[in-house]
């Protein structure tokens, strides 16, 4: 990766640490960004990270912290003595400490809430209450709020004395005497105006919120529709409590997207980057969901015992049987990804299930024409130089073309309208994934097939 | 959806049209932020948005534009006059600007930048050269540069004058007399600073930039690495050229997840949210995919016409080949899914190939043990209870299940390996999509099943 920009040569700590060379080590890790220091320290052993911890300058021991994985922090927590334990808590940004207190064992989050300060103990708790998955977790308690009768010079002091911890000082908000939020306004807008003017007279009371318990999917949802950086975040009652920043939600969104395209790829979301959980709990995840679709598949045999008396008169049925669910699969597949993604990214609703059934009618009837006149055609040319198909070649045409039609009309529409019934039913959508699609569309398209056969062949081959 | 979060109750714009009540009109529109004007102004005919256009403030015409849809965009632009399309172009930062033009003929393009002021045009211009799907199409160049031996009260006050524009104020690059970044500071350190004091007292000289040549997915990258809502943007000399803000980055990441989520799903790139694209061109975009794996799936019944003679022999051959290639196909899916979106993520790179391959050959081995003997079980199972599978169940158990073990643990390793093999010849590996996967694994796992058949039966059923 091109992403170690300012790293050209990668020292070794551990080098350093094995000399005892302390004074060459604190030296040394002051020519990187926190960051980068993230990275070199990742790759040390527990005991040599907590040396680099300490030889680092408090704020960037805290910041470094942050940008560790979560594993990796959960065994720093346990090796760092006490007080730097306590020191780097009391530091970190509440919403990234709110990810780390719920990763943890509930008996080591309790314990770790005692070395908070009061302040900072209250925050966490309070953090903590909210749903998991919920946009109050993603809160942080750090920024600016201002009164609409204070002048833009007490705001701007006020800022200089309480602005150090915010997480951004792009937009600063406007609450009334009971905290309730009634605008935001831009930092530019005060730095901009007559320091004796007042803040309503820079209000336009037009503002976007998020609430605590909307759920993050809405989140990301809002904060695509706005281009905001920040957005403020209120309760129930409309008071602000919080502000979410920007890059915690692309964390969710990627997080997200991961999660759903590990499910359409028929399997529980890992939940954790491919390389580092673990081989035993992937085979499980992977397993559960082979299993499922492998005794749903089971349902095929059971079909094609249903017809091996056919079979066994015609055999050149059994050689489409793979074409043919196969096709029926695969448009399965398509039309549940298009429909998933675009109930994830809000693009479609329940409501709309009329209109994409509409659609996937139309698309379905022309997709389904164009493999059935392929698969005809297949037949009929190589019946025009070989006998291969027998002197019923038509008719077998006949039944794979019309099947295909059949198969890929049914796989574009059970396809499409899954996601929609799955998450009517309070189901991730993303759970009727595309493999679970084909393995309905695999043995309904083995009734369709030999039910055509049925008619089609009856009296000739049949 | 609950985004419309303090739109109550929608006002009918057309109706207000239709009443030639203008005024009335003006005043409703203050009641609505941009986003939610935006969302109101989509629904119109184009010749009642120009109406309303007309009617709003320069600069919310400008960020209404914004929020608009692209082809939105495109209609109104050709029903606007000239003097609005001028105005709003010039006032549209240039990050949006630049997505707008690129869409456009480049007729239409031409003529649009001849509205532009020189300065506004020579930003276009410069913008549109760089790559598509390049970071410099991201930028802006909306930002705060300032010099080293400035004083901190000469930066404030540089900021007040020139700030108005910038897309961020939270973070002041700061530059040496050549234009070349050397550091970036975070507004709150100029706002806790003495005003006597110098630049270059706050500065760390760390900082992390992208190159404008970059691709948009290594900013994604970055970006999510680094946890800022804005980054510098250098050319190869190190001269700071523009910024890229967060919220473009997030875009672009919803963006390549929903084209990689279509990949996997089988079918080319949308581009448009899935209710505005044409019918005629998502068929078109479905069907391309769905006849090359149907030619790729032709194979299957090239593979089971070899072993017509088998089949006719022993039919009960036939009635497993659904089971055996859909299990083949799903763990494939699974493989290739997992693979192609820790490709994305940059979890796993062309060099992890061993690494990957180590961890899926246990999986592989793990997963077609447990489908293996499932499959033997329920041949096992029914036999006790039924001759169906007639006197040589055993044997037949064996096929399969062993058929089972090798067509997941071939499925395990083709589904895995192919996108890190498209990822080396240069292919996007989300293209190399689970259907593809399938495919191939349904053909291979026909000789896989047919060959095992005709070692264990000979002599037996064949």
């Amino acid at each position: 990766m091109s992403l170690e920009i300012h790293t050209e040569d990668k020292p070794d700590f551990a080098d350093f640490i094995g000399r005892r060379d302390f004074l060459g080590l604190r030296r040394e890790v002051k020519n990187f960004t926190p960051v980068e220091l993230a990275d070199l320290i990742e790759e040390l052993e527990t005991e040599d990270q907590v040396i680099v911890f300490r030889l680092l300058p408090r704020e960037d021991a805290t910041e470094v912290f942050e940008y560790l994985p979560l594993d990796e922090q959960e065994d720093l927590l346990k090796a760092m003595a006490q007080e730097q334990v306590a020191s780097i808590l009391n530091d970190m940004s509440p919403d990234d400490r709110t990810l780390l207190l719920d990763e943890l064992p509930a008996s080591a989050t309790r314990q770790l809430l005692t070395l908070l300060t009061p302040t900072e103990r209250h925050i966490a708790i309070t953090l903590l209450g909210y749903p998991e998955g919920s946009t109050g977790r993603l809160m942080t308690p750090d920024y600016v709020r201002v009164l609409a009768d204070w002048t833009v010079q007490h705001t701007l002091d006020h800022i200089r004395k309480h602005g150090r911890d915010s997480e951004t000082l792009n937009v600063i908000y406007v609450v009334d005497d009971k905290g309730v939020l009634i605008d935001d306004i831009r930092i530019r807008e005060f730095l901009l105006a007559d320091p004796n003017a007042h803040v309503d007279d820079l209000m336009d009371n037009r503002f976007v919120a998020l609430k605590a318990t909307d759920d993050q999917e809405t989140a990301v949802a809002v904060f695509r529709r706005e281009d905001r950086t920040a957005l403020p975040v209120t309760d129930t009652l409309g008071v602000l409590i919080g502000i979410v920043t920007i890059d915690d939600v692309l964390d969710v969104a990627e997080a997200e997207a991961t999660e759903d395209i590990q499910k359409i790829g028929g399997m529980e979301a890992l939940d954790e980057p491919y390389m580092d959980v673990a081989l035993s709990q992937m085979i499980r995840k992977r397993a559960v969901w082979l299993v499922v679709l492998f005794i749903g598949e089971m349902l095929t045999a059971t079909a094609m015992g249903f017809y091996e008396e056919e079979i066994s008169r015609a055999v050149v049925l059994a050689l489409f049987v793979p074409l043919i669910i196969s096709s029926g699969g695969n448009t399965g597949s398509q039309a549940a990804t298009l429909v998933i993604r675009a109930l994830a990214l809000g693009e479609v609703t329940i409501r709309d299930w009329w209109r994409v059934m509409r659609r996937e009618v139309v698309s379905g009837l022309a997709l389904g024409s164009i493999l059935g006149l392929m698969g005809f055609a297949r037949i009929g040319l190589w019946s025009a130089f070989s006998d291969v198909y027998g002197e019923h070649w038509f008719l077998i045409g006949l039944t794979v073309g019309f099947s295909l039609f059949g198969v890929v009309l049914w796989g574009t529409l059970s396809g499409s309208m899954m996601p929609l019934l799955m998450r009517r039913l309070g189901f991730d959508p993303a759970t009727s994934s595309a493999p679970f699609v084909a393995t309905l569309v695999d043995v309904t398209g083995l009734l369709i097939y030999f039910g055509l056969a049925a008619i089609i062949l009856s009296g000739t081959l049949l």
